[in-house]
């Protein structure tokens, strides 16, 4: 938020266009296709305080104009880049171009097209709609500070075994059984910070975020399941989740931190009776898939001796 | 629906359950798991007017009977088998075990679960939520006469040239310029319905209509998109479903007819100006994908010679 | 849908447009607005097999063009008019328009802006948006044939006592018990159709459907909760329904059926106990709303003898 | 967050439970009935990084008995009150239980169930969904400490006219054109904090909070619409939303601060033609009602001077 007082009073205020959808293709001369799918939403922490007070907007950037932004850049990017690299380039240029915008902060979605393939052949053009998203959010100072952090959003794991709940609290609001033997599911948001910390020191490899996306995303499902055999046990979403951030900072050096948010969505073992009959007996086969309500559990895990 | 006439008016009515969700495990002896997670919906017509009239619910079977019935029927299942065969065993269960049920239609969406691989290896027992839904309507008469349908929904599907729209009605109210270049996208909503009219003619094989539905989105998918290299040109979305449409019932002789609805789902593309200023000039590179508004263009196609 | 037989396939199709918006704002001279927010589908049933077969688009109406239609059609209208009106209106367009097209299928739905009340005054130019939709659906033929059906959805009612459900059928599979004592929560969706039958018939009233449709709403309301003080008793969804739909067709005779979908949406008596130590104990005081399972009881009643 | 350093890695950590819904009834002596729904989410800081490291549960609250508590403490609660004063109880409850608990953060959603009016007349037990949804944010820490804020979300919002947008920064990225008439739509998200510090301090009326929410609300909307004859002048969405903030501290004195979120959703003036038609030309009177993309403005306005 850009600071300002007033009167006794302190306003505190961003602005900026949100939901600006976007899609680039790019054609190589062989003829094979690239494309992308973005929707992008940017804020500006801007000295604009006038706009609020006097019905003077002279400092007002229109958010229309930050859409206009979004296209002209998106048809400048003569090359296909990552979604990171995109959302610098753009909040980049808010804070280059505009003497009253201190910060810009550019999120995006990407929608996760991907490539078919038509008798296991990759095809030139055509692409179908995947499942997981990935994301990026950058802001950028107008000295060249950058923070930048990437994510993925909707990625919905399960296990059908090899996860317990054992050992809590117990109290007289307390009924859950304790269990060695649960459905594990949860719907993954996680986001991770690089420690690149300015806009001239990031990798110039224009899909290196892109490869590191992928392999982030490897490295918390490998964790997440354990091996393909036996799998690992896991004796709590928190402990589950701690191991897979660790695995993050352990493999990938230029990550400064990771955030997971894993909601225990719950598979309720399905026992039915009337007075008379036991109609369902669960034994370990038999579940209620639920939406709500679900446990919340969420971590970020930080390196603490880092320039940053 | 089921009809009864009273008093000069005519009555029409179904009850049922909807949004019950389940989860099956199986465990094979070596320690392999299978799961499935489904979302069923029930209806019964049924002779129950006294409910309606007079207050006399003793012909009503409560929707909770039905939800109850759900897990009962999916705990007796000891093997694995495809959404249609369970659609077809919970109709079946609910026209036989009651004198007043004529019809019971049971719709089913099944979440895609897909089983992960770790390092290469099929996990055994993790799995990751894919993005398209295999759907099954089964309605099923007192006399064991079927009408079984399967569909898919959310098949999101995007190619990036090889699509014009030509030499359509020009008139006052016509804006469009034809092109011979456009993205299309669209996300299919296709259902297919089965020959096979009694229950009793059904194939044995448990997972013959899961290999069916595997089978007919491939053909879908090649016919939409051609061969990998060339494509194929779609002179409209109406062409190109009727295209689809056709070599699914020239592929599989025992599907009936095929319904596809495909939403036309416009990419625009991008040229902005202000009076002085050409920002972004068109040039099949940069386009707005939108959601509203679409068109909207269904059709189905059906073998006039058959049996039903 | 517009049927045609090719090579021993029976062809039906439709095309249109869907999820156009538009908004009509018309001043008085005195100064005051008024405003209506529509969401228009559009489907024409039409003579265009050649596009489907043979790549020839000379009889397609592009779904651009219906857009633009849309919006030439809102401008045209000076003075305010019924949704259903307007429909019509369009609809008429486009059977009248084009040879080819032999039926006009649109439906609307209205977004509920309110005019606001400041210090008890209406406000001139001011709206808020309120909960349930006002909806219509009308069918035109090219002989001026008219079905014109208007609803109401997201009309959610809870009443918190006088509702019991009792008597139904006792099976190994029932574990409901009988109660005359629970909460009864529902989301009406309603549909009434009219028995005018040619566009030249219908009342020459703007409003005249609109006030229809506030009084129909009160009805529904009415007979749902009975008199403020004693309420009525419901034996059943099904019960009240019924009574819902016969107290429309008794009140207005230009109606000449009702459709009715009115999921019984449960709030679960609260009871939790662990092994020891029962934590909650109902008492007719707190419940668990739930969104899924829910009962789906629907019904439509209609008037025997009409000229329809 | 709560905070632990290990080896050399800074964990931050909570979990809680989310979409906990409850239903609460209370039945007057004569006869009425009074009603809320709920939708809690409970974060608890907490103690518990062995639950993280060492698979040592014995000190998570599981978030199954979190669930357990909100029912039992809705059931505790014999007299009607505020959203505000269920969420500080609960809130209270969990750090005062557990001494492992620092800080518990309750949020709670009401639905806008509304009593209705029959024949003019209050109904004793009916009630119907309205539109926007009062909500509360509660923070309680183990000192008794407290923070409190209030909201509202789902406020939709639209005037036809006095609203405008000029005097903007122009450069190459801009195209969009002065204007003193247009349409002004929003949905406001407001959260307002109140200066009550501690648990102890808060009023003791039951429905104190209920009647300020009322209170705000109406504010925001005087504000925002002005006086029902003449409105007020809109010269930016940055503008109305400063003076609504500002009214709101300038009228309530225990409110500390008050945030709003504003987009601005657009209604863009309709012009079409094609080469040679306009077809639609824009006289203030057909618009294009749109989701996406929209402005996004939002600020905080707090007093300086306060003793939080």
């Amino acid at each position: 938020m850009a600071n300002t007082d007033i009167e006794g009073l302190k306003l505190e205020q961003r602005h900026g266009k949100a939901r600006v959808r976007v899609a680039r293709v790019w054609r190589s001369k062989e003829g094979r296709h690239f494309t992308v799918e973005w929707k992008v939403n940017i804020s500006l922490l801007s000295d604009c305080t006038a706009a609020y007070l006097r019905h003077d907007n002279s400092d007002i950037v229109a958010t229309d104009t930050m859409k206009n932004t979004v296209y002209v850049k998106a048809k400048e990017c003569s090359e296909q880049l990552s979604v990171e690299d995109f959302a610098i380039l753009l909040a980049n240029h808010f804070t280059s171009s505009y003497r009253q915008v201190t910060t810009a902060i550019v999120n995006i979605v990407e929608k996760p097209w991907e490539r078919v393939s038509i008798n296991g052949q990759p095809h030139e053009h055509g692409f179908k709609l995947g499942s997981e998203k990935h994301t990026t959010e950058v802001i950028v100072q107008k000295s060249g500070a950058l923070q930048l952090t990437s994510g993925v959003e909707g990625l919905a794991l399960l296990k059908t075994t090899k996860s317990g709940f054992e050992g809590f609290v117990r109290d007289k609001y307390t009924a859950l059984p304790e269990t060695r033997e649960r459905m594990l599911a949860t719907e993954v948001t996680a986001s991770w910070r690089y420690s690149y910390d300015s806009i001239s020191s990031i990798p110039r490899n224009p899909f290196y975020f892109t490869e590191r996306y992928l392999d982030v995303k490897k490295v918390l499902l490998e964790t997440f399941f354990g091996p393909p055999k036996e799998g690992v046990y896991s004796a709590s979403v928190q402990s589950t989740l701690y191991d897979m951030a660790k695995a993050v900072l352990n493999r990938f050096l230029d990550i400064q931190s990771v955030q997971l948010k894993m909601p225990n969505i719950h598979f309720l073992p399905v026992n039915i009776s009337s007075k008379d009959n036991q109609m369902v007996k669960f034994d370990d086969d038999v579940y209620l898939p639920t939406d709500e309500p679900h446990g919340s559990i969420e971590a970020s895990l930080s390196r603490i001796w880092s320039k940053m």
